[in-house]
């Protein structure tokens, strides 16, 4: 028996949800497929985990192409050197930005669903084609608030994010009773990670380390998602750190 | 002062919900752009409007073309012979077809996306920039049960019309306190119209005729909702068939 | 045929949503039974329906008590001089007010259960028993934002009205196919009538007159979801002025 | 420094949630404070978790005593020998039953939101004018699917629940940003238990093991949630078994 394998879509920066949750499959011992558009961030992120004595590989992808998607499967599905099929599915690709309604361009509107529910849709297909007819597995797709709550200025994030929410919940409603675990995890708040700390260090400085979200104890959930027995399996989970409004 | 005038996006047969709130529109004494595909059919429901007296004129639309909606907004809001610019706006586009999840090809989701969630975007976002520097206006979206929830056989639809709510969500929540109304329907049921009549005609007799939508009752809500005063606006409404079980 | 007659439950001041609703129904032909604990509020309403020539008639009653709500609908029911019996029922009682949790007494939680819930399931299961078997009717419960969503302060109102939408739900569900249309009114912001311009009176001069819902206008809708036919009721609607955040 | 003390509050037989969250606290080296109503029943737990060798006590509760509630956390958050003031509760009594709303009687009505809705007031009230001042703990309330949905036969239930889940939301806006973690747990099937075993066996064996609820699943949940850093906290989660439609 070989290492269980878990394919993670959509891994930018370290400090990023997406290298946080290759870090903890790799933890448990895990052969992780790291796949993102950047094969310099996807690959510091593989660096860290073998650097920790875990084995992952980088799988430089487009998550928006048909082709590199099922090629991603194709590679994950076959079992390698030392390695089992993968039996674990996140979906993580996605932007967020504020853009005045009135000014969004077409080309925007529709880049945002391209990428974080497009992308989605090939994701999970892939996964149901590969892992409901071995009636096990486990699914997890990256939310947000905007899956849930239209507000100004993220309309196009909000319309991608919900297309990806009732995704994953027609995906639950098949593919469940058929053994494979479909989870969405709506994460609210603001990431303690690269971006924010660069980008806005006085809201980090004021919220405190705990104000804002740890990837870390994100990948923990993700982790236990799929550590849960399908008698009592998850749907839908929400994240926020402790001070966020909601 | 010329007649009032509603641009209906999304107007098929006459016995579909675009052609029923074109009539009632024009029943109110609104000059109507009936706004369609397919020439012959927007232009029976012209045709019928004006044998009826009402006023009404065919732009055949393809909703899902950014040129084509700002032209189509442009006739709207010039004000022409005999009528005002536009104030009333309805978004009625979008299909409806169970897919088996594993064999829905990419092109598949992504038509259903384009034409119930994009066409949206394009048609949303000129009634925006055109009403709300006017204070002014209402904009309808059509909905379903899908907009709300995912179900196996159709996760395409859902997550096109879920990211058409929240689209609606969006525009609501901005331009609502700039004087334009933002309403989402949620129509829930089988339409009882030409094409149930003739794909399920045994389901269509057993439910009897007001266990499907009728679809005049339907215009009636969508022109309730453009009467609201803004001092009590409703944001959203589910229309059901009274035997339809939710 | 003598008129048709309401019930109005939860009257109070004329400048508030019950009797708002009373005259709307009033002004449509309707013999009103205008129910409230205070015989000096609800008889203003009745005097005001009457000087405008419509016909009501107060009924004193405490909407918490089983008796009093079974005595009302007897009342309703039996066909008296020029009326038939009630085909419209609405559900308005409740309070609102801030209360911190912490000191929340264990007599206040219940109290606005009593009044917010309970009474509605009293009028709600009289409504049911009496016209399901009939085959019409409707019945209109009093929402608020506070049926959907809990907040600081608002715990125990909160678990009121989520309980009244949960009842709502249920009955229409199990009445709606046997003809009796079950809707529930998500009323979001504030009222503008006699409460708010004496305890805030800066507010509502800032706001200006549509920026706080006008209580004919909620009566409006009322009488709208009354008007549907059967092949297209709906279920739940939210109001709310055009300023107001949600 | 004596063991981190757990009260749980609705603890009825061995093959319940109850009991299984007061085994599996106990397991992680909690004292656990094992409160119900039927003195025989949660001695039965706490004998089993003693002879496990963890430590528990059992404490005969009315939980919807305001008085008993107040009693059970003097003695929960008094440090005791070898134990600390408690930092995790579960509030989790509560009844269900199909009962016809024509027939359901005004005090069938009230008893299930007296247990199942003000018994979790009263103990979300003590844990929060305990807990909040220190800064930590979690409370966390068990709902089910009538939570968030009322349909035929179920609306006290719902009622109740939706009541309950509002104060859970109502305290998690309040008490997060002090440092007390308030989460719900949506419990959504039928739980593999002692009493549908006895009531439904047919249906047991046809689902199989896993398409039922399993207690000690459930119970793993409480603890995760419990375990979460405040740097990501869930609000709330549903379980279901794979199988279960929803």
């Amino acid at each position: 028996m070989g290492l269980p394998t878990a394919v993670v879509v959509g891994v930018g920066v370290e400090q990023g949800v997406g290298g946080a949750v290759c870090r903890r499959f790799a933890a448990e011992g895990y052969h992780v497929l790291a796949a993102g558009h950047t094969a310099a961030k996807i690959g510091q992120v593989v660096d860290a985990i073998r650097a920790a004595g875990g084995s992952a590989q980088a799988v430089v992808t487009d998550t928006t192409s048909e082709t590199d998607v099922e090629r991603l499967f194709d590679l994950a599905m076959t079992p390698g050197a030392g390695r089992e099929p993968a039996d674990l599915v996140v979906f993580n690709a996605g932007n967020n930005q504020v853009i005045d309604f009135r000014t969004l361009t077409a080309a925007q509107f529709e880049s945002f669903w391209r990428v974080g529910c497009f992308g989605g849709f090939l994701v999970g297909r892939e996964a149901a084609r590969r892992l409901a007819p071995l009636g096990r597995g486990t699914v997890i797709f990256t939310g947000a608030s905007g899956s849930l709550r239209g507000k100004p200025g993220f309309a196009h994030f909000a319309a991608a994010k919900a297309g990806l929410r009732m995704l994953s919940q027609s995906m639950a409603r098949e593919f469940g009773p058929l053994g494979l675990h479909v989870a969405h995890v709506v994460i609210d708040g603001g990431i303690n990670g690269e971006r924010l700390r660069s980008v806005m260090p006085k809201m980090v400085a004021q919220r405190g380390e705990d104000g804002l979200l740890d990837v870390d104890a994100i990948a923990e959930t993700y982790w236990q998602l799929h550590r849960q027995p399908r008698s009592a399996w998850a749907q839908e989970i929400d994240l926020r750190p402790y001070k966020e409004s909601f």
